[in-house]
């Protein structure tokens, strides 16, 4: 299979690339790194990506930003970061990758525990993460060909340490488990999941 | 109380007025009706509204307008028209209007059974009402001075027979039904929740 991974030197991507590389060809992609470079947070850039690739059978995304403060301070501008970046970024992927995608391929989103399992700060990631969660489950029933759509929507995971004190209580997870949520959806059958990794 | 209602000429709003507007003081809000009028996708027009109306003890939004049509041609310009009206004109409202709202005053925001239930031609609403049902969630854990949010998701509603022909097998909810999971959530002490109306 030739799996595009828009993310591909990031604290997850890089263990999602290991997880597949073997049997399959895959296409880095960072906004800076890679074999191709994108900026998610503009449709005309993804859209070059789609040009310069061709056909796929796979993507995985493990990008995004999005803002990270307290409610009582948030602004519109604020809230948009996210909004351009982690979720249209994202969904503007798989409306534009459509149309160059090989049947019976697939998406892989990256959503996060926090759409359904708030922080303080974290306002604006946990509406982000509850529209991708969404989005993937609609765009299953609509996506044709059998192409398939799902998110992986991981917890703290363990090699993002800085983040830890945000998440009282919560057990960051390995980077082996997280990997592995993006292999099931990629490898499996399933669509219109929200794979939790917690 | 004094509790505005923004979307109170609406289908559902005009029933939300009726059913909060013995024993408490409603101020009408619309886009071109009402006692007030205000653009919700223009943050600029909301903080008006508020230094205009002034304090208040709840507020009930039953508006925003988003993109019904198939994935397959959908673009970036379709979903942002949901973004800036349905998503962030009810998150601004909550954004700007918790520097207006009362102590132990409360914020109900319209989302929809989409998110969960996604039917054909409706990915940019699923997205936004998922979006909407984290954003509850997570605001209701930060925001201070015993001020609490939730979210009502009705399902198709009876008052909209246009719509039927797009959602198979749903049946339409009453106006009553609907119009009391508002009451629910303004004179109730929950906070956080999405109440589905199915």
């Amino acid at each position: 299979m030739k799996i595009i991974i828009i993310g591909a030197t990031g604290t997850i991507g890089k263990h999602v690339v290991n997880a597949l590389q073997e049997n399959n060809e895959i296409v880095k992609v960072g906004s800076k790194s890679g074999d191709y470079q994108v900026d998610i947070a503009n449709p005309e850039s993804i859209k070059n990506l789609f040009e310069q690739v061709g056909l796929f059978d796979a993507l995985v995304s493990t990008t995004g930003d999005g803002h990270f403060g307290p409610l009582k301070e948030m602004t519109d501008a604020n809230f948009r970061v996210g909004l351009d970046s982690k979720l249209m970024g994202q969904i503007n992927v798989v409306l534009i990758g459509q149309h160059y995608i090989n049947p019976k391929g697939s998406f892989t989103l990256t959503s996060g525990s926090l759409g359904e399992d708030p922080i303080v700060l974290g306002a604006s990631l946990s509406t982000i993460n509850g529209a991708l969660d969404a989005f993937v489950k609609a765009a299953a029933i609509e996506l044709e060909n059998g192409v398939r759509i799902n998110a992986v929507g991981p917890d703290v995971v363990e090699e993002s340490p800085a983040y830890f004190p945000f998440f009282p209580g919560h057990i960051p997870v390995s980077m082996h488990r997280v990997a592995q949520a993006y292999v099931k959806s990629v490898l499996g059958a399933q669509t219109g999941q929200a794979y939790k990794v917690l």
